[in-house]
């Protein structure tokens, strides 16, 4: 197989697909995603049977159990598919929308249009439910796209692409709108970042080390998130409940997730007070806490202590583990979170109205909070009904990603038969 | 002059200065704007001398006099700069803008916060008119940025330097939010876009070859222009009068300009009708007609009739020619626009309402115009108030790019104690 003819022709073929998906009306691209929710129903067991073909090829080369979790294509999962694609059916359309139009004095009315961005190319793990969720977010907001999952779901994937093609058909839209790419070799993931031609972005869904690769190679603009080392401030006026609430939610709800609390700053006028309370909370989910000296003397006896290190205020921990820093004021917490956070998210808790709206103001990241848990950061949360990833980019669009994201604002102008003078 | 480690230390600078220009306030953002200004008229012989050795040097060089004059700060250039400092001032500061704000149903609030983007590397031609237009924008946008004009104005960009460092430090703002690269080492330029660390994102402002090398080499994104290939489409049922007067308009008010019409399609049916009252105004300005077979029929006995070519499709003239192809109807044009446009600005002319709808939606360009000449596709006529310049890229900035288009938008969320279950 010649790779690069391969992808030359997957990304013709959706550039065509997508000049057609950028005029389908929103009946057709509704009647799409119902099909491919009804024929995921139908067609649940050749899904788990292909789905039985990869996992056993991946527990023969020995994947991570953690890995083998994602693969699997649970009959839970398989409704879950379904579900979110009706969801996306149930969100407004976003294509074609005109807004801020404006008279000019020169008599033209100018506005802008929001249209799709044109082809999307998505990189990700090996995680069939993925393939289903992009693919919808993408037919929805009018856009071809180019999906190329990880290699150890290659069965599963091409049994969804062929209910997701069937679909698209049945709607009478191309089925070219959405390909997986068929082969499994590394070659065409570098083919499809170096084709701006035929995509028009990039949108990679995988660890840190992916997204390094991709960032030095790619030739096509990414919209990516890297990591997420986030932080909660507990300012000196900080109401001692709510506090202690967000502090032990942002980082035990979840350990695995990038919105995951990793360094708790806390005021040093507070800290006697707070830290001891919600070390009672954490000793019952056995948090280890790395601490700085001045901590680690307020939290003597706490049986999971550590000393911090430099190198703890850049790690994101995806653990039950959480650096702890003792700083003077708001302003010293800003410094520190500027430097050290990945502008994914930052909260602090406090009932001072100034230091909030200076807080919200002056903290670089894709969402700032006030009196809430970090956790509450991505698209579902945020009312954007589905993300397709969260991003920490700060050009086109930052933090989650819903279907606007997928999207872009050209200009219109209605004349009369106006010209320049 | 080591000049990795000189653009290293320009970036950082940039970067801290970014941090302070942030929070800054409208007041002394304006403030900063307004002594600039006063001070580019008190300093007019000092700017006026700068340039008089920018100039010796360039003609002493063989500078071509297109490009020499465009070097040339003339009296009504120096008052056109303080004037545009002046009109930036009276725009409103597009940070800090709250948008969007929404209960969800945990009770958290969730909108969105218009930000800066950070750093931004502008890279431009030898035209001291741009460093102050881009460095009053950037200021006002609460941006850092770093200037990198063309050597042939390095004296004048230099006292440029001063005074805006002046005005900045005037106002209580960090001098080194807008920074001149100080030298005309072509090496600075390779360091300016591959510091992602310290520019968030790179203004190119040049030729096709300038923004095609920095494509290939750019570690940063960028807000690029490449080339305006612009189209109008006369359909069956236009208006002759609006159809003579906005083809004649876009193609012959201005030739240089990148919203300059390069082909005329026109229906078969009102060819012609249409082309034979065009041409008698083309003769008066001498416009040289690359015609299709069909066209030169109609166009018979005019003096300046050659045959097109398939690369004329292509073709940027920038000057009184002009491509012409008559067409079977509205679709066969939107498929040549969609084939051949640069994706700049296109215009239909009219009168039939589903038609002028279809190619609204339907032509993929940063502008689309309905009976309107395509001169009009520009910052000050969209009542943006001042453009950067004008971006072909989809994501991000679409068209003319104003203050708007150098911010971002953050999500902030608004709590009282909620945590996520």
């Amino acid at each position: 197989m010649d790779i690069k003819q391969y992808m030359k022709e997957v990304g013709q073929r959706a550039r065509k697909a997508s000049r057609a998906m950028a005029k389908a009306d929103t009946a057709a691209k509704n009647k799409a995603l119902s099909l491919i929710a009804a024929a995921i129903h139908r067609d649940a067991d050749i899904l788990r049977a292909a789905n039985q073909k990869d996992l056993d090829a991946a527990r023969a080369s020995g994947l991570a159990p953690a890995l083998l979790d994602r693969l699997t294509l649970s009959d839970k999962a398989i409704t879950t598919m379904a579900e979110g694609l009706e969801q996306i059916v149930a969100l407004p359309d976003p294509i074609g929308e005109i807004s801020n139009m404006k008279y000019r004095p020169t008599g033209i009315q100018v506005g802008q249009m929001r249209v799709p961005l044109g082809v999307i190319g998505i990189i990700y793990e090996a995680r069939p439910n993925v393939t289903v969720d992009a693919a919808g977010l993408c037919i929805k907001s009018g856009n071809a796209t180019i999906l190329r999952g990880g290699s150890e779901a290659i069965h599963c994937n091409q049994a969804l692409a062929k209910i997701v093609s069937e679909g698209l058909a049945g709607a009478g839209l191309p089925a070219d709108a959405v390909q997986i790419v068929e082969t499994t070799d590394r070659a065409a993931v570098g083919e499809l970042i170096t084709m701006p031609e035929y995509v028009d972005v990039i949108v990679p869904r995988g660890g840190k080390g992916l997204i390094e690769r991709l960032m030095k190679e790619s030739k096509v603009p990414m919209i990516k998130h890297l990591d997420g080392i986030c932080h909660v401030y507990i300012d000196s006026s900080a109401d001692l409940k709510k506090a202690v609430d967000i502090s032990f939610n942002a980082k035990c709800h979840r350990y695995g997730t990038c919105n995951t609390m990793e360094t708790l700053l806390v005021a040093r006028s507070i800290a006697p007070t707070v830290l001891p309370e919600l070390a009672k909370l954490y000793a019952t989910q056995e948090v280890e806490l790395r601490a700085d000296d001045e901590a680690r003397a307020i939290l003597q006896g706490y049986p999971h202590l550590t000393a911090v290190t430099e190198q703890d205020w850049s790690e994101e921990y995806l653990a039950p583990i959480l650096a702890v820093k003792v700083v003077e004021n708001m302003d010293e917490a800003i410094e520190h979170i500027n430097n050290y956070s990945s502008q994914h998210t930052d909260s602090i808790v406090t009932e001072d109205y100034t230091r909030a709206m200076r807080f919200l103001r002056e903290v670089d990241s894709a969402s700032v909070m006030i009196n809430a848990s970090t956790r509450f950061a991505d698209g579902f949360e945020y009312g954007l009904g589905a993300e397709i990833g969260i991003s920490n980019d700060k050009l086109h669009a930052r933090g989650p990603v819903g279907l606007d994201g997928l999207t872009s604002l050209k200009y219109v102008v209605f004349g009369h038969g106006e010209i320049r003078t």
